[in-house]
């Protein structure tokens, strides 16, 4: 993120799309360490499904209500070394801003993730909009919240690595 | 679209991109009813194949000429009730700008399309672009023509929600 | 691109997503011979797989060390009619910016491309990372460097289309 993403953004719909770009790169290039970082401290982070949040259906796949839990998350992940056996590639669409206030707002962002492996041909893995709600920490955007709603239910027995 | 895009636009590329976020998260999550609303009155909506558009052929698989008949096709849509078998995950380009007037751009963006029903993976259902012709009505970006050029002759039988 | 754009930019983020919009439609839309006038002169272009780029092996699926080379394989693949049994549609994220200078920068890109055929519905045919060096020649954004990394390093066979 540049120096001049270092505020306030006066355009949030540019500075989500380059938090994104940042966001996705990190998981796909198998930085995951550093994926908790894109969260404030006291974030809420949830994995779901669309049937399951249109009926809201409080608990997801994976539901997290801490930073502390995902670094524990990406913890699990590395003593699994599931990361060796598949990465992922996502594209995400251009955010859609749903609200917009001095300092944070809130919005939508389709995407679709693909799953490569070493033996296979890279497929398209999963679906969805991420619902998102950012806010300003020290200068740097971070997820106060990212709820990732999945078009698909059938995504949770090969759910590894973080959306 | 923010107040900032209720005029008529300086910046193009940027106008389409977040036009185009609005117009996929409109289909993708279900709000069939506004999608019209994106169009001018008199707009002209068709979706064809790569082949036909290059030899010219003047009717596509499907070819709407006013926005009333775009109203139609989602009444149309709505009652056949498929719009609970399947939904689709829009992923689009960033624009290419061909054409710039003080009220109206031409475009080409390049979009892929997902295909998800409740019992199956997503799967890449359409690829394709834009051809696009924008204008602005009180203020706000509409399209005066969206040709859906799609990259595969296959995709008739299947097609059931707007591209 | 547009005249905002034929000069050093000062905004590479958005610089770099109007390139890559437009470089991508250039092979998407079989304008080929287009494609070389997006590189220098003297520019790298290498195609490899994500384990070959971690190892530091040198030579991936395809290398040229100028823009001659790939005005060469433009050719061939002409002779070689493939362009008329398949095509490509890419999808690319936005760029993540990893340095800027005065008079270039350099960048990293998701992407994903799908393959049509006359026959069959489109699949996805590779996913990577664009790894750029960009410079900036007679006030027009070219590629110093592109270095194609493929997520899987099953491609090899297939590979015929520039990426």
């Amino acid at each position: 993120m540049s120096a001049s993403e270092r505020e306030i953004p006066r355009d949030w719909f540019r500075a989500i799309a380059v938090f994104d770009s940042a966001y996705c790169r990190c998981i796909d290039e198998d930085r995951l360490e550093k994926w908790p970082e894109f969260f404030v401290e006291n974030c809420r982070y949830r994995i779901t499904s669309a049937d399951n949040f249109r009926q809201k259906l409080p608990i997801g796949l994976i539901a997290a209500t801490s930073r502390k839990m995902l670094i524990d998350r990406v913890t699990a992940l590395r003593r699994a070394n599931i990361y060796e056996e598949q990465r992922y590639r996502h594209i995400v669409s251009q955010p859609t801003i749903l609200e917009e206030h001095t300092d944070g707002a809130s919005s939508e962002t389709g995407f679709l993730v693909a799953r490569v492996t070493p033996r296979t041909s890279p497929e398209v893995f999963a679906t969805g909009s991420y619902r998102d709600r950012f806010t300003v920490v020290g200068g740097v955007l971070k997820l106060a919240e990212r709820i990732v709603v999945c078009d698909s239910s059938r995504i949770d027995t090969l759910l590894a690595l973080p959306l």
